[in-house]
């Protein structure tokens, strides 16, 4: 098993999860370009399976894993107080496997609810980043199941290069290509399909300024996970790992940081012009646009906008 | 000139506007369909330019009345507060004419701004029908300016069908057509294209019940207008008009009347499901179905999402 993935590995699982997975729209808007001042083209993935882009990883980590006869009575299991949790949950579902997801007793209501809807065991834990990995350690120790991470995975990095790969099917030579940055499972895979489709085209990563662990990883070249992420863009307070930081260190041209003040900006922004619901992470590309950390002027610009997941009962506006 | 449009009137009228107007896509939700049993098919008028349908009707009426060297010079006017202002502003605009829009001083400011970016001149009035339609009266005397009716207009009708016509070319055979009530130009040229292109499919007109006159209107034969209509779809306080209402009597199966409650909930299921912006008015078909007021059971359900502009500021969740 190669410790990386390739852009081979992303056709791979294309060809695996695309009868699963939306082919999502790719959304432009004149008012966003005219402010902006570049051509922008959002694959829209907050219309995917579970709100989130997060569900290609998990149906390609499931489905590569737990082909037939492999295991398939283990399941899989995670900590997750978000969107992978709800993915893997329907990834193991449509597999007809067990999936067991620890989460900290403070999730929100409306993610445990999805995630039981989709059958999955919930095992609560405090919520502290150790007692969710103790937690976890436990349970694939008592189910045999394996354990499918966010992002620093294999198949989930592959799964997630897919998106990316749609997109440029869809819209033909692009300049810039973005993506946020949490754990990078995203912008790792994201890189991948860029790099090998267009390798003229900059990959850029947009990461809050509240977890910028992966700026300051990239930046020194060393691995510096975050300590106390703090940041109103939830799924993005993961930090990078092995797998990602590689990838990322290889093939990304800039990562970049963004303000709560612009991704706050940004989201009302999608949601006023483009008319469609973005959680806050699936801003902070078009924030850094916005704050003048990324130059689109007259460029084509692709923007993985990654979910549409969020609380109407609190909302920053 | 004909009193009412017919189905070949809106064809005209799909000619003619087809390269001002999006084709807005067609989107479905399999949540939404488990909720409701019924396989509904919601056209995103949402994505419209100026974000509701109405730049339809408008774009028709400008093109259709203003063709080359038809006294361009005295423009178009009209009294609204909503979208129907900023789609005449945007129409005129693209025709080159001018747009004399009367709106309430009590208009929401984001309305006020878009109309002026548009270009049009804005004539502030007091927020009652008979200032409304006094100061037009005034505006039409002095400037020549050739009045378009937000609903109950030949050309507006004609222009408002072309959403069902792409509806029905995008998903064929369908059972049941729904859109909202408001002044009825919506709900007519919906039915003018249901009847003409499936005659067996049955066309529903869903409205609040605090603003209910098409359905005390269509129920007793007499048109009988709203006085102080009160509720949260901003966009159905007009009433019925002569054209509207021969339509409606003619060519739609029934009215039905929705709570404010289940406008709410309606709205929120398509935010949260479908993660797009639907403002109160577009909900309300939903909302008919949520009520059990549509019977939509095991049927292929066309609804006209009509619009996504709301304050973000004045949510109701």
């Amino acid at each position: 098993m190669k410790f990386l993935p390739t852009f081979s590995d992303i056709e791979k699982a294309h060809r695996l999860i695309s009868r699963y997975v939306h082919n999502t729209p790719v959304f432009t808007s004149s008012s966003v370009n005219d402010i902006t001042g570049g051509k922008l083209f959002f694959k829209c993935e907050n219309f995917q399976k579970v709100g989130a882009f997060k569900f290609r990883g998990a149906c390609n980590a499931v489905f590569s894993l737990f082909s037939d006869g492999n295991k398939s009575g283990k399941g899989v299991a995670t900590h997750s107080s978000g969107n992978h949790a709800a993915a893997l949950s329907l990834a193991a579902r449509l597999r007809g496997i067990n999936a067991f997801i620890v989460m900290p007793v403070t999730a929100p209501e409306i993610k445990k609810k999805a995630v039981a809807g989709y059958g999955a065991k919930i095992i609560f834990c405090e919520p502290t980043l150790k007692s969710r990995e103790s937690t976890l350690a436990e349970i694939v120790d008592d189910t045999g199941a394996t354990e499918i991470h966010s992002s620093n995975d294999f198949f989930v990095i592959a799964g997630q290069g897919t998106a990316a790969k749609e997109l440029i099917e869809e819209t033909g030579e692009l300049d810039v290509v973005m993506a946020p940055v949490g754990g990078g499972g995203l912008i790792s895979g994201t890189a991948l399909s860029v790099k090998a489709m267009m390798p003229g085209c900059r990959v850029i990563g947009a990461e809050p300024a509240g977890a910028d662990d992966a700026y300051r990883s990239f930046h020194s070249g060393k691995l510096i996970p975050s300590e106390n992420p703090e940041t109103i863009a939830d799924g993005l307070l993961t930090s990078l790992g092995s797998r990602t930081f590689a990838i990322i260190t290889d093939k990304v041209d800039d990562i970049v940081t963004v303000s709560e003040e612009k991704i706050k900006e940004a989201m009302r922004m999608i949601w006023e012009r483009m008319k469609i619901i973005a959680e806050p992470s699936a801003a902070v590309p078009l924030a850094a646009i916005l704050e003048g950390k990324a130059d689109v002027r007259d460029k084509r610009v692709g923007i993985i906008l990654s979910g549409g997941n969020i609380d109407l009962n609190k909302l920053p506006f």
